[in-house]
């Protein structure tokens, strides 16, 4: 394909694109397909010979879209909501052109240098501490993860590092291996299940500490846990906060924790993926109270601030913690300025050695929508969620699981998980919308969260209706 | 912006990206900007209210172009090449509309099925073995990594939990923590910077192998380690060999090494991250031979296939090893068919929970390519770097410092270190063609890897022609 025909290929995607997210409503949100339904509909080998452009794109309607569940519908209201917008895609398609790996300054300065400023931009946004911002005389700094998995074990890691460090300075005598099988690493039994994974990637010990009856972890349940650890010879060094978990948008007490972490030497990482783009907007910001005790702060852009997966932000109040977890260099890595002081070599930040141009999707977001816009998208979304937990609360015959803080709304029947279950199968299995469980203090709940750009009040008050009705359906049958 | 906008910014994004693209080599290949330039062209903080397209279209031009290294332009011959094409932007425009996040099956069985078959069309495009396949009786399979860092750390999570098992399933009285501190992993001297990070993540003992004349790990080297260590107590788990090493395109001796891991039932994982795409040609396949005796293998379409960052391909012998490495669960990951045996949920495959749907990139570049096209594609740099080390052994004032075997060669002038890095700085202070160096058994290096999909014979030409006279005025200045 040469760049002639690539214009004209081009153009004729951006109308697919346009088209396939303008009438989305119109497809059926998940799809009715098989496992195993794709492989028989290709060849079993690539081609030697090019095939037509024409059929690779005639196979887009015939083999992928049949399988595909359509997370930017209306109808979907499963998970959480994925960022999806038009300055995205525009931005994104731009970084792919240009190309480039960032894993040090010299790869593509601009790159680097513009990750910093949006993450600066967004801290703002958000009123960080001054101390996580990169362009003010503190040691800390953004950068961009591609998931919060990544975010929370970058902060593991970094914490485990910082630990071995400050015991062997006062013990020499400890081996690394030896601080690190006694090490212990606690979250909310409500946090994702990536931080039980982060735990397992760093082999370290991870406890779970209990909720109170708002799912949110307390100070004096964390304290006792602590302190019993600690008389078995533990050494607690990580707590993995979560504002806005994912069962039920929960949020841990910081203003409790947080001193705690500070007196203990704990590392307090901030999980907020979901919430933390609702933080954008002064009403909701005081739910981030208690990150002035945070030494790590991470949620994605991508979920629910309208730029499309992948976009982790991460921020560190010190720089030096997490680039001495990580760091290992070559000559062929080197360039003129790495010891300069003045620049960032993002490979000592991450996982990966490199990553794409991703802040391009952070900047024309943030310049074409602007703070009002992106606060307008947030609050719409609330009010939406608010709207449909009013009609739960008229219905007599079903309960709100959970408090309705932002976009997501847990229900259930009153009555048995079984009747729940069967209410969450008739409901995916019309194929109308789409939605997934939670449990709650052992009960099957069911989540309603609010995800796509394009829900408006009548499709909520369209779903509303239809699971009212499909309950109705489920108690004439049980009567029967 | 709306629908009908998107149209037309959409079409004048590909029209600037095909003209970027079209005259990528009459930009300067590295820029001049300084560390920090960035921000003090753009305002301190995000708009309130949203700024004008036009204002970000020019910014394109005036904030990001400056400080842009140009990895797709033809003077651009440094790091290895990363990948890029029409077929593959095109597949990712519809990749980000699509925008669901690959966690489990359900979550969008297109983007799953289609990753399992095309791993299978790229197996077998290299004529892996049977075993590594999903679509035949094996029980193995592939998964798209974001980066080879990221498979090298899966394979050693998926090796220390194995070990950990087989070594409990014989002795129970062993903790887990204690038999991971008795861990010890193996890769090159000349292994990728990554290795040793999957190391210190992981949280295990990482020792590199000398390597001999050819920059490769050899089987007796390795056994004298083993037994060393052995005799240690340690407990050797796993090996990483490098199929072309990042400084010199060396290739570690898996016939040899292979029977050894095997034997010691250590795990062995091959990174091949940037010639891994040359084993398509039949000529390069036998640089492969050895594979049969891996755990794991992978290496970078998007390196060297055409197909843009990140695309990582992996395979592994026994899906349930990695599966067990990872494996955590949530209600609201649930989903039907999840026990079923029939389907895959890659999240418990990597390290993010989920991923972009990548494989469109690769669906899109084998069947607009063909294999005879990719094929040309790798057979032609290999010429271009065979046309350079002509020029260079042609020079007696220059003498090649590794094999070329494919596209990379490592050169420099007979004389001392100081000497070559004088060349190298001039070299890319000139500012016309980009290089990093490299070093070999104490000697620096420069490397010259054909990275550009438009570079031709003239530019090698022209770069040979301007390297040599930048020697001849060093020289000449050294006279002086």
């Amino acid at each position: 394909m040469d760049t002639a025909e690539f214009r004209r290929r081009g153009k004729e995607m951006v109308d697919y694109i346009a088209d396939y997210l303008e009438s989305i409503e119109q497809r059926q949100v998940y799809p009715d397909v098989q496992p195993g339904y794709l492989r028989s509909l290709i060849p079993e080998e690539a081609p030697e010979q090019p095939d037509s452009y024409e059929d690779v794109v005639r196979d887009i309607e015939r083999v992928i879209m049949p399988g595909v569940t359509h997370w930017h519908s209306p109808y979907f209201y499963a998970y959480y909501s994925t960022g999806n917008s038009y300055p995205s895609l525009l931005a994104d398609m731009l970084s792919a052109a240009i190309g480039c790996v960032g894993f040090s300054w010299a790869a593509s300065p601009a790159c680097t240098e513009l990750e910093t400023v949006m993450l600066d931009w967004l801290g703002k946004m958000l009123n960080l501490p001054e101390d996580f911002l990169a362009g003010t005389a503190g040691q800390g700094g953004g950068v961009i993860q591609g998931t919060a998995s990544e975010a929370t074990i970058v902060a593991l890691l970094a914490a485990r590092s910082r630990t071995v460090r400050q015991i062997q300075a006062q013990s020499p005598e400890h081996t690394e291996m030896d601080i690190i099988s006694k090490l212990v690493a606690y979250s909310s039994d409500q946090a994702h299940s990536s931080v039980e994974k982060a735990g397992l990637i760093a082999g370290v010990r991870m406890r779970k500490v209990a909720t109170d009856e708002k799912f949110a972890v307390r100070g004096e349940t964390f304290s006792v846990m602590l302190e019993e650890d600690k008389r078995k010879g533990l050494i607690p060094f990580y707590f993995c906060a979560t504002l806005g978990t994912t069962p039920s948008c929960a949020f841990d007490c910081l203003t409790e924790l947080g001193p705690i972490c500070n007196a203990e030497k704990i590392w307090m990482h901030i999980d907020a993926a979901y919430a933390g783009s609702a933080f954008i907007c002064p009403e909701f910001r005081p739910l981030l109270n208690g990150v002035e005790f945070a030494d790590s702060f991470n949620f994605n852009p991508h979920k629910w601030l309208l730029v499309h997966f992948d976009c982790s932000a991460m921020w560190v109040r010190r720089r030096s913690d997490i680039i001495r977890a990580f760091k290992t260099d070559a000559l062929y890595l080197n360039h003129d300025h790495q010891d300069s002081g003045l620049i960032t070599d993002y490979r000592h930040w991450q996982i990966p050695m490199g990553s794409r141009f991703r802040s391009l999707k952070l900047w024309f977001v943030f310049r074409l929508y602007g703070l009002k816009g992106l606060q307008a998208h947030i609050r719409k979304h609330v009010l939406l969620a608010k709207e449909f937990e009013r009609r739960v609360r008229e219905d007599q015959r079903f309960e709100i699981s959970a408090d309705v803080v932002l976009g997501l709304v847990c229900f259930r029947l009153k009555g048995s998980n079984e009747l729940n279950e069967t209410l969450l199968k008739r409901i995916n299995s019309a194929r109308k919308i789409h939605l997934v469980p939670c449990q709650l203090a052992g009960r099957f709940v069911l989540r309603f969260a609010v995800c796509a750009r394009s829900t408006e009040s009548h499709h909520v008050q369209e779903a509303w209706a239809h699971i009212a009705e499909i309950a109705s359906e489920l108690m004439q049958d049980l009567q029967h």
